[in-house]
């Protein structure tokens, strides 16, 4: 016996999902229709209106449902320090520190071309214009450490320095709290590396 | 800086999918909205598609787009014998065998009181309904030999047993291929208990 149609194709739906395989799309087609009919009519309805409804920032690349997010609308920013961040989440963090009163511009993305993510997909066109407005002075790559995240910061700082922008990268060295017993070796000698006269 | 309210109102609505944390549930916002933007539209789609057209069978309990299920509608099945199951991907597995010829009965769930999954949650009046039709012989209990399958099947035999109807339970014991120095104890013990005379 074969389930229904319209149910192969929630399950199927479902997959877009990162992470999700066939049998979590099937668990979770289960579970709506079995235990979360709400749930589902809600997720329909939130989906619909996003996908309507957000879009990204102009200035900085953001998800935002305005032309211009809350940040870079904001009078209150150094507008002439740019740091670029892969994702909102990133910018999220970096906010929360309240040590930095610049602007932002999200990638939403690393370089990645195994994914097939490349340097258009994460809108390097759109963040070489912003840094050229000519207010930005400085612009700080603040890409993840991993692999991906340093070739993306690489190729960007490449791009920025041709076109005689001043480029930095965040720091890099021990965590607060870190002890050097414990870290691995290659945060150890970045901050051997980086250290800095005291 | 917060997130658009439509982008929390989305990664809220994905948290009722079974086994998404608020992490996850982000990181698939981001995902539909950044990259797959007509995986999102198609998976609204279904939902609403599925929601609209999928009930349950009258007889059978299953998911199903019409009154009864094709195979609850089929006139080659053996009336007389009733097979219990937790959920429709047992019953497509049970299928697979080609070894039964009876009716399903799909309880759609297991009892779990720690998760508020009672007697009404799994149907189990609609059960009794079905098993006293009058042409049903045999109720065959294939739930799970999971600790809550098993108190699931124990449940439901008080339940028919004490309305007089005839009560089985599917075997337990060595799986095909088990080796005896590799399987658990439990199913040792059980295959020792359950063995027959040849």
């Amino acid at each position: 016996m074969r389930s229904p149609h319209t149910l192969d194709q929630l399950v199927d739906a479902l997959r877009c999902l990162p992470g999700i395989g066939p049998k979590s799309a099937l668990r979770m087609a289960y579970h709506l229709l079995q235990r979360d009919r709400q749930g589902a009519q809600n997720l329909a309805h939130s989906l619909d209106n996003a996908l309507q409804l957000i879009g990204h920032c102009e200035l900085c690349n953001t998800f935002s449902e305005t032309s211009l997010c809350p940040l870079c609308a904001s009078e209150d920013r150094d507008n002439s320090l740019l740091c670029v961040v892969e994702m909102p989440t990133d910018l999220m963090m970096l906010e929360q520190t309240h040590s930095y009163n610049g602007m932002y511009f999200v990638l939403m993305g690393r370089l990645s071309p195994l994914d097939g993510i490349g340097p258009k997909e994460i809108n390097l066109d759109k963040l070489i214009k912003r840094a050229q407005d000519g207010v930005v002075s400085e612009v700080i790559l603040a890409t993840n450490y991993t692999s991906e995240g340093e070739a993306t910061a690489h190729y960007i700082s490449e791009l920025l320095k041709s076109r005689h922008i001043a480029v930095s990268r965040i720091a890099r060295g021990l965590p607060m709290g870190g002890e050097i017993e414990y870290v691995d070796s290659g945060t150890l000698s970045m901050a051997l590396l980086g250290r800095k006269s005291v």
